[in-house]
């Protein structure tokens, strides 16, 4: 393989002649062969872009970078952005945990691309721009890092796990008006219990989404603060006046998002307690779709030895041996997501707790578990909405069925022969495998116009409504 | 052992003389022999008293209970959270994952009692108020028991948790003013930084335990949803009309708590996302305390071979075999608090994700977690602050004989000479054993004077101001 | 309340009159008021019983105890294993992280208790015994507490889980073999499959046992090497020559149990691997246990509208509002043990990491955990064998009439016509609402006499035999 | 793009033109866009070829396969051990959870890849051998599955988990000889404590790996038990007789690695616990580890303001703002995986208890948590040994400065002079800066000359060599 020579403050290092990137980022190539290569997520290349940009725009600004080198860094990030340069970001999660040899890596991809595009060829020559000097000016790694992962988990959040709920939530809703009027058995502790309508659990999913998804939005505004500005150790030091508002406001503008500067610099790169939280909505989720997810493949489990309520799509042979066999792929796909997610949570609540002084160095693994975590919710979410919720049907047949038949109606006699008697009733069918209005019957009860008249499924339903 | 006989649906039980509980109480004390007895916190005992009690006005309002049967519950209530049946409540947190054993104990409990009141004998004469048809009248144990979890773990949270936290985050506010002008040694990567002062670190502690405390009070109005009225699946079934948002009213005025009707019955009999919603938040604080404790005993560590910037009180001999050792024991009570909550997190969590139809069946372990974190976290903060953040005092000498000695301080030079002199002033300052003063001199790329105007560690700690 | 003023290095402290522990005991129970008292597990306790009274004899036979010290000191030691002192360990789990303050509190019963065995009264005339340079002698709390840990963890396992998760197991068994002949429907992905026995199903619950209790006696050795003899920082600063190896040898007799002294005193302090390995083991039981009780109750769901094909014992009312309710409450107990054991290991885990330098922190917290977990899940197995699984019974009717209805037959085709002729005729079978037989021999794939050769459930449940 | 029609059960789907996958494999794409694409490990897919070969070979020898078809089978699954065809796996670990779609996605490649080594051309002509009836012969994906995962994640242990554990703990052994003799301050409570060596310190860190690795050898033997030869349901329907024991032995002889078939294979199809066995081990690695990167940060930190013990490679600059910056970036990329590694063990323990009935559906997220761990800790091991514990060196400076400046060398004193005594010189030392000598001299509880020969450090540390 053909090499280049790059230099930084420990000397020089051979970089490969087809890349782009410095001496940093090819020693830490070298020195963490930890896991798959280029593990570290393009979206927080993709963050630190934006906030690069955001900086030259904001040191040229305050009169501390002259204009011609802010162009050409804000042409690299768009150049990023634009996903150009994706194969130059070869690092991997497991590196330094403030993240600093991503911060160089980008550093000296924008300074050697800008060197290019100011027409020069990459290692001749002074650098037209200067990876640390001018690229990460009024910068540290330790503002930087936490900047680009605030970026990189605000922009996931908002524009995959949020729509990706929000259309399994559309759908569910839809449902549940759809069935508002099939009238099945309730179950509670997995047994026969009074009935309710099929809308009604479903609208119980909806509001699972629902508070889920006020959770998550509850976790944006923390999430919106950003921590450049504070460089070193959240003193600010080497910043020009009025720098950290002023490249907040950069960054929501090239973001279009609401982000501002974080009151506190020094909880900022102390602590990623806004990532704890975040994830922690994610959690929170995941459960609830767990809930929802479970619910559905038992209900359509069968065809002929299960439950068997309702139909969903088959979208593939279910089995290699089994012929005629179609399962609830999607549910199992969605379920092993949140186990994921609920793992995920717990790695980076141990990385949470892990900053000392002024720094916290599990800034790379939170935030790939923050980003796996929001994408695999937003994702899973379409699949499932996509390819098994939209098309789940009820078996009215088999619901109907099932409902007529159940013990628990006598409830309906609970308010009228109180519930001892009630309970004999239900005892007495079940012992004999019979009706609750044979039994309710002959044991002198009811009559049988009263039985017909207080036992109605479609009675039992409604006055919550 | 004396007993007296109870009975229920299934036959008569046995139950010792002097206790007022009843069949199944008994039923499920001897069938749920799993752990330390009595087990089922009290708190939720007293939400069930709370509930009882408003259910008992509103059936009576709503003219299904007569207004005697209503004030011997009301007046059993009213003992019960006195504190005077604190021994009646024998059942363990491992019983029926609905909590209905723990629902009839109540209920129980109340008609035994209300006997009494009535200047009867336990066990003679028919029952004056029914368990099952007056005491849990328009009620389930699936309705019931999440409104226990509900009370129980909002009050927890506002009477123990919130206050414990804001008593520790004031102290750490009044000690970040006090050391306001304390300027120290900052370090990253557990390596020396630049400066800073004692009193903006201790603001990120503030920081962080504001943005918790904005966290746990985001998850308060998905708490104050009542399940009351629900019922047996969410319907409402055998409730009158009007009853769920009344009951929830009775539950405010009895509590003087924000407490609501849940607008969707079916999400809180089914899930308790809530619970996951609320932990999720004392677990994020507890990610918090623990690196607040871990910087704190890290900066007191010595007292001659740590970094000995803190002074923490003393409270106890420290060693029972080293003299004259001081241990930063308040510390490690709470970052053991801190680890149990964040497995308590799991626990709640996969809890969460269980329940199964119209019924989550991890009802009792998962309030016992909430409510254990939530009191510990209380206490430990409390603890800490009163035993060991309200004494601690900065270590002047020390401190000053750090930040002066460091090689960080060379940073300051960075926008005057670059940062590649920068580095080389401060590699060679620290191959030879020197001061970066006398290097930088050295090396020609500064004066003394420049030396002496440039580099001031007070200078470096304050363009955040 | 009446006090008494007991001493300490740091000076005089007021205790009840009535306690006989002395001031470092108090200290603590002032300083960390944190959740109930005296929550420190007995267990603990009674392993430093043991401990004191194996230094004893080891300190008297290296000649640096006098007898008379030696034998009164074992006489409180066995008076506390007797239970007779249980009042007297007032102390929390969230105290100093070595458990220092429970050492002292262990220390400082048996000097005072010793004092009145030899007639004195406590807190007049000189300690008869001195709580550190005897009891305590040859030891420190850093190497006292983990082996406290190690014997009150072992005697959990050995008496109270392995008996436990045994019972479960030899049940489970019996049940494999009682069903050996029920052919019943098989389920994969909760749909119909392929036929096996119920007692092949059970089979697999007991070889999930049979792991995890072998995956749990392996981590039994690590467990038995004790920390004994490491004093302060594990290098044995101030212990006779061989009181290492000899005092292992005494805790083994007295506690009748393979006790050795370890290898590695550094690690035995500064790291709780072993309660990390054992608790590892205990989570997978957990996991094994989970499946179980799940599979369990989701077979027993009905009576109607479940799958219904076990029978499990009714054990108690279900329902406070639905009259003939019986629920699955036995699997509701245990499995929520389940959800708290995996939380707990979490809470181990990261006590685990967290050892500094020659000591972990996180001891009480670790082994209260451990504990727990090892408690909850021996009793929950016997609960759950003796109050479900010894009563399960088969519904032969309900498993007859859903094997023999199955779809799932026609994969004893499969070797005969091909997977895809197979598939054809389940398929025109489920949309039809047929017969396999019906649909098999009308696509002329078969005749009725092969149909009827082929297709036998229970000869499809044995070429594993 | 170009495409081909591919068939199955289902009806025609259309592959691209260039790729050699069949219908299933692309109907599981369109049908599982959840994160990144390609995501199940390869290390299953090449599980898959052995066990595909041994199957082939089984089949032939028990003559239901002609050898021209088992020749066909091998040669493809040898290519793709060899790696040929890594790009012909596109599918992700978020699918089925049986995995079934990847054991088509392998039957299918191996069909088709046959073909072309047959000399036709994939879609023309009938297959030469079937993906279902040839490849698939005698399996389910119920059975394949976890026997791939078996096999992948044994290998993973051994060839990649063990060796770098072990090239770890060989190092710090070599580390624990060389510095045998470097008496330096222990520390508890991360406070002053009496000495030991360096070497002792490493040796617990050896001990720790030593526990470690035997904990992970314990888990193997449950890993190399093989599910293949249950089927679909554990019954080993459609498989000739002998099939399940001959079939282990081929893979054991082509993977060279014990591999036996599972005496119960219900619990090898329905259940994992293998993998959480395994990743439990995986995980005590993970808190070991975490400890030992912990210290040695710890002890690397400074280099003027901390404890500044141990002299760690630089390899990297440390900082994009602070000069002259070298950070412990090893033991933060160690100490990052982990906590990954503890988040993954709550996934797979999530996944574990969820099986149902006959089948476990969270095959693909366990494994893929499985094979992450062990990679991770692998290689992390290697990177940390090479690139920072190899190249440790004592600053015997500031370790024999720490030493002797020491209050806790006053420990020594306590079989002289006792306890409090002992106590009273440290704390007076303490409060007036001085040295221990010059107080206890002072005090006049020893000679300057019993001092001399009483407090020897190098004394300290050896008793229990």
């Amino acid at each position: 393989m053909e090499y280049r020579i790059e230099k930084d403050t420990m000397g020089e290092v051979k970089v490969p002649a087809d890349k782009i990137w410095g001496a940093q980022t090819e020693r830490s190539r070298n020195n963490f062969k930890i896991g798959a290569p280029a593990s570290m997520p393009l979206e927080v290349v993709y963050g630190f872009a934006y906030l690069k940009k955001a900086a030259a725009f904001t040191n040229c600004e305050l009169g501390v970078l002259p204009i011609e080198k802010r162009d050409l860094i804000a042409t690299v990030c768009d150049e990023i952005l634009e996903g150009k340069h994706d194969d130059q970001f070869p690092l991997v999660i497991w590196q330094t945990g403030s993240g600093t040899q991503s911060n160089m890596n980008v550093n000296e991809v924008i300074a050697n691309r800008a060197h290019q595009l100011a027409g020069k060829k990459i290692g001749e020559g002074e650098k037209t721009i200067q990876p640390n000097d001018d690229v990460n000016k009024s910068q540290s790694s330790n503002d930087t890092f936490p900047t680009g992962m605030h970026i990189a988990a605000y922009k996931k959040i908002v524009e995959n796990t949020i729509p990706g709920v929000q259309q399994l939530r559309d759908t569910l809703k839809k449902k549940s008006e759809d069935f508002k009027d099939v009238v099945k058995i309730g179950r509670t502790h997995l047994m026969d219990a009074t009935p309710l309508t099929l809308g009604q659990e479903f609208s119980g999913y909806v509001s699972q989404l629902n508070h889920g998804l006020k959770a998550l939005e509850n976790t944006l505004p923390h999430l919106s603060e950003l921590a450049l500005g504070g460089t070193a150790v959240g003193t600010g030091l080497n910043t020009p006046k009025g720098y950290a508002k002023r490249v907040s406001e950069f960054i929501a503008r090239f973001t279009e998002l609401p982000f501002i500067t974080a009151e506190n610099k020094f909880e900022a790169l102390a602590a990623h307690d806004a990532m704890v939280e975040t994830h922690g909505a994610l959690k929170q989720l995941a459960v609830s779709i767990n809930k929802i997810a479970n619910d559905i493949r038992l209900m359509a489990s069968g065809p002929r030895s299960g439950i068997g309520e309702l139909i969903i799509p088959a979208n593939e042979p279910g089995s290699s041996i089994m012929p005629g066999k179609v399962n609830p792929t999607q549910c199992e796909a969605i379920t092993m997501v949140c186990a994921q997610v609920m793992g995920n949570d717990v790695a980076v609540t141990v990385g949470g707790t892990q900053g000392h002084y002024e720094l916290n160095v599990f800034k790379p693994m939170m935030i790939a578990n923050v980003l796996q975590s929001a994408q695999l919710i937003g994702d899973a979410c379409v699949s499932f909405e996509e390819n098994c919720v939209a098309g789940i049907e009820p078996n009215h047949g088999r619901i109907t069925e099932l409902v007529n038949n159940s013990l628990m109606l006598v409830t309906a006699l609970n308010t009228k022969i109180g519930y001892y008697k009630a309970a004999e009733i239900a005892n007495t069918a079940h012992q004999n495998g019979t009706t609750l209005r044979e039994e309710a019957i002959n044991l002198g009860y009811v009559t049988a116009e009263e039985y017909d008249e207080w036992v109605k499924p479609e009675d039992m339903v409604g006055s919550l409504k």
